[in-house]
């Protein structure tokens, strides 16, 4: 079938692409009609790698998708033919100690779409686990439905924040994630996000939203902003976004006493933390690693109107322009948030 | 001073009062502006009592109020003159295990304004711990600011339900409380909040919110009508707020495997309770009593706008008017929620 | 295979009967050495029924397990032939939502031995998902990993509970859950349990460990007398295993403000509960239903000495005289906790 | 009145010192009996400051201790005089923040005993606050009283690290605090507590302990160690006790995916952080500052037996000679746990 395939490292062609799938007793065949680009998959086409993960053979890219069942196994009984559904891209081990204590994204064993060598579903049709997709609501489209994963991360920054009423928040980095950790908080009963870049375009589209407060730190000194903006108290709740080094240890300094912190953003090597400031301010870190049962509850959030995905669309490209759109994705536009490629 | 001074049941008079209130040095005088009326000010104004709560002498009612800073004591340095606050009305002991372990809520030596005989607040002028009064964001009417006290408790109960963002929810009885929760609730992370009631006029000004949507018991099945708009997977969280002994056990039947019920609604006597049910789905219940820590949150939840509390202040008068105001608030008109009361 | 088999009510025989398992690739067999005799065996024996479950056709009966590893799938890489394992008797659906956010106990696919129609273990080998069996540490025999199930269920209520370092807890019901329950809240942080129930020799076996203290309820009065040991504070936790409607609601008056109880014991019908008094209380309750991710634990506990399991066996069968075994356990004998069966 | 003064730093006499303290209502006087010896005493002793905290003026010492009442104040109800009680040094401020929301620990206004400018209880008598002094169980000694607040240091650690039935957990560091941790942590529900440290006079200590196993980092890579004795998978806590940077930051690959870290060993400076393997295992941070409410749940796990604190007491002086202690505590014996002073 026609797949738009990493040949290796620069190398991208949609070509053709065999692919054998079997149809088992718990799955869905689905046809894909819309699949985002993530900043994984533009590692993996520049660079051909993410840490040891090493694109080796050809390796179909895509994971943030969303398409309509057109075949589906006996007990797949939580979908019918037909359904528009956005699709969880990992599959951990059924009964791992993970899976079985609900960290089932722990689970070291979890295949994961466009993960060397799992192929991703950048493709026109694709099987499932039928328990791994998740039929969007009425109104919702394809696009939206790509939407739901990179949405999930900034959902699960805010579950692993635990978020109480009225709370205040500051998200570090406007980039994607940045922004879906922002408006996530925001919609999980934060009275006020701070959204934190020297990005002065995506502040913009971050500020955009209401509840969501951008603080430029190409001006701003990040810690004095947080304090005069909170009279001096602090943020209950940080989402650390940008991945940035740099960021560490000082902003902890932002976060109230008792509050916390929640690390999303990932990098190599070490960052400084300062312990004894942590324990004089009872600062408690949590840390993600993509997220787990987030989908349908994204999808909720989406449908009711209190998470608007749409704006953060930037650009759309139809599936034979797939290389072009990756090409315009990995160019960086400031202004840009999420590429999306759409299948007939 | 004047006062509204409940003489005895029924017996309500508008009068001078003599109070004879030492400023401490953490304490500030705040002059009245507002106050509403809560059902628990109408008991004990048609029965003079509340179960053990007796009025023996004649007690100044109110205690949802907002008023202005015009003195503070030497410690008192979280405010300001002139700062327009609203008050918490319970004060607990300093050091008991409660409030040393954060439930100040629970300590049983806590003073609540216009419970006996501790005197209300709504007269001239009232002595309070200035660590208990919270100055409201700038652009709250004082109105508004008397109403932070009905949605702390709806905002405790969120707290309580540990609210994941996606949760949709269910609010047994669309009184005020129910109302509060609900929006609550909708403001905390859920996706959706059902509201249930016979009332037809409640169930109108509740589902005049986004988010909310009113189910008619007067007409519909709660567990069938939940079932059916949940695609019979039930709601992750239900808050009871109808304190009606009739909804017992049954409602219990609307939750999701691994669902939380939080109780709100008081009661004499006992209900039935299905234990097995509540087993074998993995059910787990907490209450709540008044609040903790929550009126901060509450004023910055309204500022932010992702509460509006306005409509829900159904009429006002003035103070000259206050056993008017009484009278119509007991006269329960099903279209009234809160009625409010302002002071010069 | 030879199995003790549970033709109907009060027929059981241990019989040859046809079993055809097949080995998957994620399964192991395992020849059964030894089954305790639970309560829920005894009332599908004496009544061939437990509420719903009826007993329609014969079943092989036995849930509490343990034997040794003879055959192995080729990814049931968690085990090797020869090893001595406990077994958990339930199998969740993998995928549920139940499963993937660790309530796999709660899923109502799941499939228990012992449960009709699902044949028990009390057999000479049997066919079970490797992921459920668990390595027993050495030193441990195999009556003493057929009382991990039992154990897993104390287990689970002292999860429940929360304890916090320093608690004192009372469990209501010294049966074979009770203890459980009360040796487990022991071993995790309570310094002392009280343990109530009307007969004395149970008790008399509950009080031979160390920091548990027998309360009779058939001469003292169940709230004053543990207002009394704990200076009318009240315990931090309580744990109801007696399942008897007759202790509600007046159980909740040994909490301390801001405490917990966990029901663990289940019941036809419905029970009265005072919501009003857990609200003045801040009592929250939570449920358990059978348990999750405890074997392992449970089997770690018994190796370090922490929970002595060995005592609660009362009487041992040889598999020839399971029958035996079966009239000895459903007499009801007041000192009889256990009765294990082994087979050669 | 008598006491131990550090005049400046190494300038410690035993002299009298003018003390003029007012008895207040909620108040008790303690006639000191025994007092312990802490690392911050030694700090101070040695160099006359602790971070920003200097000894300006002569200030008195100590801050572990237990004694007799006195005298009390009128409202003084929960203690009788005659009573001997441990007393919790730090007093916070009533309703502050942080008090409030039960993180008393956090207040940056609470005093503490022997932080300068405030005296410690290294003298004939104290007043102090009666909520925050707890009667000794019956057959406890003053010395064993004057353990708790250590112990207490301990529980708070095992408290953060929510520590679920069976655990297994990592202490590093077996100085006094380390040994406290992992005895608290034994007596919470961990199966086996692991303890590393290159001081093997101290891991001898440690290990006479039940449930407790010594690593001695001295001659083994801590990680593979861990790793060894846990069949690869690691613990589920870490509680990091040593406050010596160099363990940063590859302790944490000890931990179970999914597993928590507690930090309580304090430094100066910054420690490397690894963000990213912290997310990949799933692995959270908690902190502790000091403790709250542990101080009669400390007296009572080791009335019960559970936790055995004599062991710990190196060596007692009379108060006579309360130099001559101090100068032996700050020797630095290998074997030399807790120092103690006792008063006559």
């Amino acid at each position: 079938m026609k797949a738009l395939v990493l040949e290796s490292a620069k190398q991208l062609r949609l070509r053709d692409y065999p692919i054998h799938e079997t149809l088992g007793p718990e799955d869905v065949k689905i046809q894909i009609k819309a699949c985002g680009i993530c900043g994984s998959d533009i590692h993996y086409y520049l660079e051909g790698a993410i840490g040891d993960f090493v694109v080796k053979e050809p390796m179909i890219l895509g994971h943030e998708a969303a398409g309509i069942v057109i075949e589906k196994g006996k007990n797949a009984d939580n979908l019918n033919l037909g359904d528009l559904v956005c699709m969880e891209p990992g599959i951990p081990s059924a009964f791992s100690p993970e899976t079985l204590t609900g960290n089932y994204n722990l689970d070291p064993d979890v295949t994961f779409w466009a993960t060397p060598p799992i192929h991703g579903c950048l493709r026109e049709t694709v099987v499932h686990p039928a328990r791994f997709c998740f039929k969007l609501p009425q109104g919702l489209s394809p696009a939206e439905g790509a939407m739901m994963e990179p949405l999930a991360i900034g959902l699960e920054a805010a579950k692993k924040g635990r978020i109480a009423p009225g709370d205040t928040a500051l998200v570090i980095g406007a980039g994607t994630i940045g922004i879906m950790a922002a408006i996530s908080a925001a919609a999980c009963g934060c009275a006020k996000v701070f959204i934190s870049d020297i990005k002065t375009e995506k502040l913009g589209i971050a500020g955009s939203y209401p509840h969501i407060v951008p603080i430029n730190t190409r001006d701003l000194n990040l810690v004095e902003a947080v304090m005069k903006e909170t009279d001096r108290q602090g943020v209950d709740l940080i989402i650390e976004a940008s991945g940035s080094p740099k960021v560490y240890p000082d902003f902890f300094r932002c976060a109230k006493r008792g509050g916390k912190a929640v690390l999303v953003g990932m990098m190599n090597g070490t960052v400084p933390l300062d312990v004894t400031l942590l324990q004089v301010r009872g600062i408690s870190i949590e840390t993600i690693f993509r997220y787990t049962n987030a989908f349908d509850r994204a999808a909720a959030l989406v449908k009711s109107g209190k998470i608007d995905i749409k704006r953060l669309i930037s650009k759309t490209f139809s599936f034979d322009h797939a290389v072009e759109a990756y090409q315009y994705a990995a160019a960086g536009y400031p202004d840009v948030v999420k590429v999306m490629i759409e299948l007939p």
